[in-house]
């Protein structure tokens, strides 16, 4: 096997930080995620979920918060997120019109399992995120259904896949196939060792604009295309960031926002019609839904942010390249088809030496 | 009739500004309003749509923005109106519970009327609010589904009726009987007039805290009901402005924050487990779906805002008192039962005197 | 001496609340605060500092956080307090034209304290509110300077005075004599006794609009005084929060906003001229300059705020009425003259039985 | 001359859409800026001013916002833009300690231009950034005073340096000599022609993260210098974005938000010690002070707005490397220095090719 080979094998590394062993989202410890993909013609999306840890996150909540970087976007749940900086359900992504369903689901699974839920306790607050996937998929059919959701999180696990599948079956990314990327980064902060983790859900973006670590390859292939003309953004992006550092909700959101310069780096402008939203959560403590207090464990001073700031970047930039990498070409509604990147360009080592 | 019997026929007025004809939102030119009420044992719940005006409003969108008071809620929608400045469908209100049937059926609305979204076009952002009405209702029976937007769509006109009605069947307020509230208040600004105009969804608040234009009848009301203990509130309220004035989307944001101070006369302090949102809106233009420019009518000067705001405190106060006013007893799960402010207070008239 | 001549002594008490001993700011262990008053003919003006803890601040920095209830303001360092969560100087308070000598003041005595700033470390977050003074002081002349705010330093201690002192020698409220206002609540919460202290500077509010504990006082003076047109608002309203309860940045920003309640309480409704800003801060602990990571205490759970959301709203609202209460009438620049309550209204008492 | 040559001669040109004739901000039609430096041994600093119109802008208001990417400054004047969304001095800039004397110079330029603010008028809203120049420039000097205001505001004009100049003068960027950038670039948008310019204060990064055009440079200029481990960030940097398109404050905000991404693209992450602020304005028509209506000429609808973005992200992108090319070494306090990029890397045609 050649040295191209080789390099187009696995998604390219960017940045100089050390990756974790999975290079997933599921490097962060008791991080897992799982998929439920609909390959059915003209149906072409699915479900994602991604489980802050192995408990009921309703009972013990996760601090988190978010950054909407572009908020022409449909997710539910993140008006309570900013309140209070906790998520209390699983995150889910789907399509822009499976977001009721899958809300839906949430709230039925989290009433199953705390039934005081709507009753002498308050209720719950589903959060799921989406992109539009309605060049491949038929979005009208409104295919996603409760069950998926359900499907999704028993599929959850530390083996995290990427490319076409789950929510990101039916996503576009740079004219190409798009989807679900994984990536992660390994940091030495204040005598300790933290992992940032992250998965995307890449549907945003023109060819003419695709950049690969510094290389616009992007160019290049829209010469060949000769698609010269940038059209406006439909996509989107949604980016879940985990760690494992701890830190509180004021300081997760100035994490989540870093996931704009990884973005950036590939070649978004955050274009008006991509809904581009990062959510940041750290697993390093919970939440408790009753207590009077709530013991934080010592968080990082803002001063120490600096290395989670670059691996949260560096993991969204590696986790948009490994989505147009783990891609497999899909053929969907009205005979709409997307290549792969791979099947797009063949020569792809050459072009990025 | 005595004067105490007239006084408490209808809602008292608050303030020195006056009320439009009807005395609700739809004293707004073009806005209607319209209820679907659930009265089914357990099932104490409904939903209510508010249009911004007659036509479709995917195609012509209406200028709008939000200020969200306290957080601990769960609609969909605000995300993109906080981006975009506009709302794209018509507003409905339900139980906590019930947004995702209410949010699949905005997006199966539109999709009939416009058959390019999805397609051609991008996708359409449901706008859905909700207070939990758990108390009355059976929230976990999910009762609510997507024909109950169609019926109170269907219903919408500009006879707005307030009370126990809609999405206000189940809602309490003060420990009282809560649900929807309107109000209205007209004023002369640089030389014209313009209408403000209210419809609120009140479910929040504990009985010593109420307060009807300052006098604090709930410290009245709690020690003869010996309600000493003002336990947390678990309520919500939704308060949505309706204006003919040409405001732009900012303007818009400074006008809904207003409403916090109708809200705070009432005896509210945005209680920790309410989820307290105002959404203001102007139909004094729109914004088509498709076109190059927008062209706006001459905006008012910021300058001149004041009276508006006035109106919007005094209609949201007013607003809240009408739910009180207008509502009747309900009883619903487990027995729950909320007493009507009448009922709680046969000496209302004396009382407010 | 007559009941009524009792009652007129005092500021009176809003809500059921207890107050703490002094019904100051300086009832929060630890908080002092100092004015620095300029009475010169037309200069009527002045410096007010609030020291959060007997040390350094830069050293020892304080967890805040700021509500912006209307922007129409030019105080300087609030970006910093939102990103970072916490304060480094003293809170000063001036004339909106006294800002810069204050902040050169500010960022002067950091360096004095602290040489390594601007040197090994980085730059210094001086914190300056302001109100617009100009109706009394001769604003244009720029009469603060940078000693005014040393002394208001060098004055500052646990006994507080209110009225036309300090910031607020030529302020206006309600068109009469405003100036620094100061209340303070103690409430138990989950077992433990806390205090919140506001402390304002009352700068807002045409006299129409007045209304003290529930009774709108301000239309039977404006219908006297034949002041029937409320003209725009100019002023504005500073509202500076502390507390001792254990809470981070994000719930500190929760508790700011709840000011806004009691200030709507007084009549306010935000007016477009009216920069009204809350911050709010804790001494229950502080974060180190330098440090690799920050200890908090175990800080209340959000569901348990509504008593320090009560206390806000409630303290606000009397350290308003406290301004007006303690103001004493001044003449300034053009003998424009403010009468005070008193005053204005030698009957107060009976007024307000 | 060589091609190498002739490269290094003029900034690089980023990206595919072509710049205005000067390459500055000033390619918008109306718009000035001018400098004042101060090169007096320790003292290396200086004070920059854009003229965003040649008339008096406190008369006729420019409709302007801003994006906060990281809050860690110490501006003034961003408070009131949020709420108004409007610009009504100069925006000046400087360094962090000389905020407050250039502060004051706009007030009491502002007052004697007008001579009824603080009368009759309200108050004047000064807007100012910074950025920390201590490395270089002695800071604790506080040698900036209101008249450099007054010389870079009568040496405004067309013709704008970059370098290290004006405020830019002690900045730092990478490790290198950083200062003043500027870039424009020209694009059609809805049929008609439209520019954006971009000035930028550049005093952020470190070495190793230096990326020129997707270039990673600063990785071979550490090795180089054996500078391997990145230090914080304690740099900042501030994106002045003009545009001659038709925006209101809502979209001015979104364009300005898209500096973000150009910022991203040069290798920063926005790191914790870096003040990171993006404003943008648009000549396309002012708001005045005394009127009761506001006329907008039709604005460009949001769904145009992508080549708006491209260019303000490309044109930030370039003004930073302009900053970095223009600069000249400097020598200040104690003998630090800061070697230009050209000093630093003589080949640096070889490197980029």
């Amino acid at each position: 096997m050649s040295f191209a080979e080789t390099a187009v094998e696995s998604t390219p590394h960017i940045g100089v930080l050390p990756s974790g062993p999975r290079g997933t989202i599921a490097d962060v410890e008791g991080v897992t995620a799982g998929h439920c993909t609909l390959d059915e013609g003209a149906v072409q999306t699915g479900v994602t979920v991604i489980r802050p840890h192995r408990g009921d996150p309703f009972l013990n909540k996760v601090p988190a918060a978010a950054s909407v970087i572009n908020g022409f976007g449909k997710s539910i749940g993140l008006v309570q997120v900013e309140e209070l900086g906790v998520l209390e359900t699983p995150i889910a992504l789907t399509n822009t019109f499976g977001v009721a369903a899958v809300a839906q689901a949430q709230i039925r699974a989290a009433i199953h399992a705390n039934p005081q839920i709507g009753r002498e306790w308050s209720t719950v607050n589903p959060l799921v995120f989406e992109c539009n996937d309605g060049y491949l998929n038929d979005i009208q059919a409104l295919a996603v259904s409760e069950q998926h959701f359900t499907v999704a999180c028993e599929a959850a696990g530390v083996d995290v896949a990427s490319g076409s599948v789950g929510a990101g079956r039916g996503m576009s990314c740079f004219d190409l196939k798009g989807g679900i990327g994984n990536a992660s980064r390994v940091v030495d902060v204040a005598g300790q060792r933290y992992t940032v983790g992250a998965l995307v859900l890449a549907n945003f973006g023109r060819l003419p604009m695709l950049t690969i670590d510094g290389t616009p390859l992007g160019r290049v292939l829209a010469e060949r295309a000769a698609k010269t003309a940038a059209q406006p953004e439909q996509g989107s992006i949604i980016m879940i960031v985990a760690t494992d550092a701890p830190l509180d909700a004021r300081q997760l959101k100035r994490l989540s926002l870093r996931a704009a310069a990884g973005l950036a780096r590939t070649g978004s402008v955050y274009g008006h019609g991509s809904g581009d939203i990062a959510l940041a959560f750290s697993t390093a403590y919970t939440v408790p839904q009753e207590s009077d207090f709530v013991a934080l464990p010592p968080v990082l001073a803002d001063a120490r942010l600096d290395p989670l700031f670059r691996a949260c970047a560096d993991s969204v930039e590696q986790a948009i390249v490994d989505a147009l990498w783990r891609a497999t070409s899909v053929t969907g509604r009205d005979s709409h088809q997307r290549l792969s990147l791979r099947d797009t360009a063949p020569d792809l080592a050459q072009l990025l030496k």
